[in-house]
């Protein structure tokens, strides 16, 4: 029988330990610690520390509530808020810390990791999509209340939620939180 | 006559290094190297690395269009845009590198630095209340076409700016910014 492949430990342990401690903050023997593998095992399966953030990322964004929530059959705004909700909710379960690896990685590592950049902007570009879609779906079903543009409110929500994060993490309350949902009610008339 | 002290030198590279690279991703020696110093002088300054974040990250707030703009004479929204005009351009002209030494050192140190995180908390505040009180005088004149709170809004305009920040930062393009304004404009009706 094969042995089982470390592959799977190695991106738990990168996952937590990139989003817990940061990038550079931490190192590959400390990636191969937390796994309970023997150092030499890594790049047995990822060509170095680059590769590993680039596939913690995908695993992040995957497991993420804009890949796992299939509400189809709610109404569109509905459905957009439920998503911040959940990462709102993740959030205080782990009383405000951590913050969202994609906005860690795309801060700390924009302008000197190329492919580390490339699967932030794809998970971004991907929540802004999502986000867009749904407000141009409220629109048509007429639950929209502001004229603006999905097309530039979608992205526009997506940055903005990065930043209440990063606010949350820096003061360790919901407050940042609280207030993008009261615009975000404002802006749409949602309140669900 | 004594020696002129090495200090600024000290908190002017940390400024760049810190901001170029990160807090984890550069060293004491880095930091000398890059002053043009003795290694051994840093501790006849400061007391760790991150004393010099806090201090970096003070001179860093000091020098912000917040600090430094006498603008009294212009109309509230005006002077508002205005702040966040110049620091579009400067990031503009950096060719969307770096982003903001608040958000970076709030994401990369929020969790693992008490010092850090009240310096960013203090920093995030003030342009916080500095907004939410040119929302205020705004509204006052009759300028603000929205019905927000300008206590929830001033929060929220900061907190979203930096995910645009860390957005333009990853995308390298003026986009997230070009869509920030376009919606203050048409939240606030401005368009100066």
């Amino acid at each position: 029988m094969p042995r089982p492949s470390v592959r799977p430990q190695l991106v738990e342990a990168a996952l937590d330990q990139f989003h817990t401690r940061g990038f550079h903050n931490c190192s590959v023997d400390d990636i191969t610690k937390a796994a309970g593998v023997p150092k030499g095992s890594f790049y047995n399966h990822f060509a170095s520390k680059d590769a590993l953030a680039v596939e913690a990322l995908q695993q992040y964004q995957q497991r993420s509530v804009w890949r796992t929530t299939d509400d189809a059959d709610r109404p569109p705004l509905a459905r957009l808020r439920y998503r911040f909700e959940v990462m709102r909710d993740v959030l205080t379960d782990r009383g405000y810390t951590r913050g969202c690896l994609i906005g860690n990685m795309g801060t700390e590592l924009a302008d000197l990791n190329v492919a580390v950049r490339a699967e932030v902007q794809a998970s971004l570009a991907y929540r802004s999509t999502a986000t867009t879609e749904l407000l141009r779906l409220a629109r048509e079903r007429g639950e929209l209340a502001t004229h603006l543009d999905p097309e530039v409110l979608g992205p526009f929500l997506t940055n903005a939620w990065e930043g209440v994060v990063t606010r949350t993490k820096v003061c360790k309350s919901a407050q940042a939180m609280d207030e993008f949902f009261a615009v975000f009610d404002q802006l749409f008339g949602a309140n669900s």
